[in-house]
C-alpha cells in the first residue's frame, strides 16, 4: 500500500533564522531606509483627504436600530451588529453585568505577503487610513478584510493583494492561526493571522512598502505608527525562541491553562441591545449610566478605502487603556507573567492576557488589578518598553492603550505568583500562538515588541 | 535582575518511549495477565447488583419539563439540561434543522492514575456500571467525573482517586487537555482528558485494576469493554510517532484547518426544547417524525455508582452507528484521512473526525457520505481493525458504533482528496491532540487503538 508521494518536512527548520535575520535590519531594507519612512507616510497622508465627523445615529446611513431588539444593524444583515450581552462571573471581581457587544461572526484576514530582497525577508505593508484611528493613517498589514470586504458586500474596489492569500498554492505559507479579537468589544470575534511567502515579482501600489521585521520594529517604538492588526499579525510569527528549560514544562503550563480554563464558571447570555440595563441610548451616543467605560456612537468617512464615502458605528473608550508585561529572567531565560483572563467575549471563557490590562481611572478607590502599581511605579530603568498604540480603527474610535514591558524582581513578581498568573517563557508563548484562543489580541500586540527584536530580552 | 530558580525542560523527553514500553506489554502486567480479564471483570459484575429500566417521564424522580419552555431540566438546575437548537449550515448536506441538545456547561474530569511497576507504566482503570452502557459494566479512566460529582451536588460518594488530580504537586502531569464531546449530541461540552503519574503506594480499590498500555490495546479489540470515556484519554497520550516528514508540513496542515474553520458559514441559535419542529414528546420519549436519529428518553438506575438509585434521562440512538479511520501510508509514514466536520454541538464550528462517521441506514438512498462505500465495501485483508464500541453510558442510552481501520490506495482514496479532507500523519494527529477542539471525540476513540499499539501501523 506504500506509494511514492513525496514527503514534506514537518517543520520550516529555516524560517525562525531567517525571521531572525530580518529582525536584525533596522536601519534599511530594499525598499527604504527607516529614517526615510516618515516622510514617506507623510506623502500618503498628503496623498488622501481623509474626514472623519461624528455624527447622530439618525444620520447613519444604511444603519438603524432594529423595531423590538433595538440591536443596531446594516440594512443588508451584513457587515456586523451591537447587540447585548448579560455576563455572571462568580468569583469575579465583577460577578454581573450587561453591556453592548458587536456581533460579527465572518472571519477576516489579516495578512501579510512576504518576500526575499538580498536574502532579507521583507513584508509587503499597507498606509491604510481608518476612521478610528487617532491619527487615521498607519501602517496595517498588506492585507485587512473582512470576508464581506473581499468577497464584494462592501460594493467597492477589489481588496488588493488578495489573491496571494486565496489563490491556492500561489505562495507558500509562513503562519495561518485564527486568533481572536477584543474580549470586551467583540462577541466570540476571530481573525486569520496569516503571513505568506511570494516569489514572484509584487507589483507595490503606492500605499504599500516593503519593510523588514526589524525596521517595523523601529517604527514599534514610535507611538501609533503600527496599527492593532499588523502588530497581532507579526506576533504569531514563529521566532527562534528555542529554550529547550523554562519554569514550567510544556505539559504543566498546558495543564495549568486547562485548570484554569475550567475553573471558573462564567455564563454568558445574548440580550436584545434594548433590555442591556445601566446603558442609556441619546441621540449620538449608547453611554453607561454613570458614564463608564465605553460609549457607542457613529461617525461619517470619507477617503481611499474600498468606498469612498460611508457611515458607521464605532465603539469609543472613555479613557486611555493600560497593557503591560511584567518580564523576568529564570536561569538566564526570559519569562513573562501572563494572566488568564475572563472577557465576555472569548469563545472560550479565557485566553492569556498580559501581566496587566485595565484602565487605571476605573481602580482609583477599592479593587485594584495585581501588579497594577508595579507597573504604574516602576523607576525608568526597569522600563524595556513604552509606546501609545491604537486598536483596530475599523471598529474601535480612539481606542488608544500605553504599552509598557517593565523587568521585575522576586520581590516584586515572585517565582510562585497569585492564582490565575503563570510565568512563560518567550518559546512557550510563541508555540501556544501556532495555535488559536490562547492568547488574547493585548498580549499579542505587546509580544510584536519582542518579535521584532526591538526590546532585546 | 537574573535569579537562580531551576528550570524545568520544556519537553518530556523519556515519556514517549515509556509509553511505547507499556504499550508493549500486552499480554501481562504486575497485576494481572490479559488473559485472566475477563474473569476479573465477571467478577466485579457478579459483585454487583445493578438494574436499568426504562420508565416514562413522570417516573422520573427530581427531573421534569420546565414550564414554558420545556426544557427536560433537574430541579437543582444542576448536572445537565436537555434543551434545543436550531442549525442553519448554508452549503452542508443538511441546510436547516432543529433537534434536542444536551447543555452541560460545567467541564468534568476523565483521568487516569499512572505509574511505573518494574520500570512498565501502568494505568489504574475502573470496572464501572453506567446506566447506558448495553452491557452496563465497562473499563472506566480512574477518575470520571463530573464537576457536581466531585463537588459533591450528587449528595453521594466521594470520588474515589479525585484527589491525585486535584491537589496541586501531588502528581506529575503527563497529559492535561480540554477536549469536546459529541458534537451531534452536546452542546459546547468539553472534558479534562488528563494521565498523572505518581509514585505513591496507592491502595486498589476492588473495582479498580493496574493494566499496561497493551494490555488495554488488547481489551479493544473486543466489543464494548473499554468505554468512551477510557479510549478519548488514552488518545491523547504522547505515542512516540516522530515522523519528521508527512505528506503536508505542520504549517500546510493547520493553514488547511484555519481556512476549513473559517469557510463553513454556521448560524446556532438555542431554542425552548418545546419549540423545536419535525420532534415530538410523548410519554416516554422525544422522537422525530417520523422516527429517526435519536429519541430523549428516561431510565431508572440502582448499583455501586456514587448515589445507590436515582434516575435521569438518556439519549437513545435508533441505529448503529459506523466511525472508520481510511489509512495510507505515503513514503513509508502512516497517513489517516480526516474528515473537517461541522456538528451543531461544536464551539468552533468545525473539528477533524475520522473519515467516516455516520448512521449507514440513513443513507439508503440518495446523497452519500464519502468514503462510506470505501468503507463498507472493504475486503477482509484491508480491514486492519474492527469492534463495535459504546459511547459515554452516562448520557447515551445503548449508543454502539462500528468502528473500523481500513487501508485504502491512491484510486480509492486519492492523495489530494475532496474539498474538507486531509491526509494527516499520526504524528501530527497526537500533536494536534495536545491541544483541544481540533479532534472530534470519535476520531479520538479511535485513535486509542492505534495509540494502544493494537494495531501495528
Amino acid at each position: 500500500m506504500s506509494t511514492g508521494a513525496e514527503l514534506t518536512a514537518r517543520a520550516d527548520a529555516g524560517l525562525p533564522a531567517r525571521l531572525a535575520r530580518s529582525a536584525a535590519a533596522t536601519e534599511s531594507g530594499a525598499w527604504m531606509r527607516t529614517a526615510d519612512f516618515t516622510s514617506w507616510l507623510d506623502d500618503r497622508r498628503r496623498a488622501h483627504r481623509f474626514e472623519v465627523t461624528r455624527i447622530p445615529f439618525a444620520d447613519l446611513d444604511g444603519w438603524g436600530f432594529q423595531p423590538g431588539t433595538g440591536n443596531l444593524v446594516h440594512r443588508t444583515g451584513r457587515f456586523f451588529t451591537i447587540e447585548g450581552l448579560h455576563i455572571v462571573n462568580r468569583g469575579g471581581p465583577f460577578p454581573d453585568w450587561q453591556q453592548p457587544i458587536i456581533d460579527q461572526p465572518e472571519v477576516g484576514i489579516l495578512g501579510i505577503v512576504a518576500r526575499e530582497f538580498d536574502g532579507v525577508l521583507h513584508f509587503l505593508m499597507q498606509a491604510k487610513m481608518e476612521p478610528g484611528n487617532p491619527n487615521l493613517l498607519q501602517l496595517s498589514p498588506t492585507v485587512q478584510a473582512t470576508r464581506s470586504n473581499y468577497t464584494g458586500a462592501h460594493r467597492g474596489a477589489k481588496v488588493k493583494y488578495i489573491d496571494y492569500f486565496t489563490e491556492p498554492g500561489r505562495c507558500r505559507t509562513l503562519v495561518d492561526t485564527l486568533q481572536s479579537e477584543h474580549g470586551t468589544w467583540f462577541y466570540h470575534k476571530s481573525n486569520r493571522n496569516t503571513i505568506v511567502e511570494t516569489r514572484e515579482d509584487v507589483p507595490v501600489d503606492e500605499d504599500f512598502c516593503w519593510l523588514t521585521l526589524g525596521q517595523i520594529g523601529e517604527l514599534l517604538r514610535r507611538d501609533n505608527v503600527v496599527n492593532m492588526d499588523a502588530r497581532t499579525v507579526l506576533s504569531c510569527a514563529p521566532m527562534p525562541y528555542a529554550e529547550p528549560n523554562a519554569l514550567h514544562s510544556d505539559v504543566e503550563l498546558l495543564s495549568w491553562f486547562s485548570t484554569e480554563r475550567s475553573r471558573h464558571e462564567v455564563r454568558i447570555r445574548r440580550l436584545p441591545l434594548a433590555e442591556v440595563s445601566d446603558w442609556e441610548r441619546g441621540d449620538t451616543g449608547i453611554e453607561h449610566v454613570p458614564p463608564r467605560y465605553f460609549r457607542v456612537m457613529a461617525v461619517a468617512a470619507s477617503g481611499n478605502r474600498e468606498v469612498s464615502a460611508w457611515t458607521q458605528p464605532l465603539i469609543e473608550p472613555l479613557k486611555i487603556g493600560l497593557t503591560a508585561f511584567v518580564i523576568r529572567r529564570f536561569g538566564g531565560v526570559p519569562h513573562i507573567l501572563m494572566h488568564a483572563r475572563v472577557e465576555p467575549g472569548f469563545l472560550d471563557t479565557i485566553e492569556l492576557g498580559p501581566t496587566v490590562q485595565c484602565t487605571p481611572d476605573y481602580y482609583t478607590h477599592g479593587y485594584r488589578p495585581a501588579f497594577l502599581d508595579l507597573v504604574l511605579n516602576a523607576p525608568r530603568d526597569r522600563i524595556r518598553y513604552e509606546a501609545v498604540h491604537s486598536e483596530e480603527g475599523g471598529r474601535f474610535f480612539h481606542a488608544q492603550n500605553r504599552s509598557l514591558i517593565v523587568e521585575a524582581d522576586e520581590s516584586e513578581a515572585p517565582t510562585t505568583p497569585p492564582d490565575g498568573y503563570r510565568w512563560c517563557s518567550l518559546g512557550q508563548i510563541s508555540h501556544l500562538l501556532r495555535h488559536g484562543r490562547y492568547v488574547n489580541v493585548q498580549a499579542r500586540t505587546l509580544l510584536a515588541v519582542l518579535n521584532t527584536g526591538v526590546v532585546p530580552v
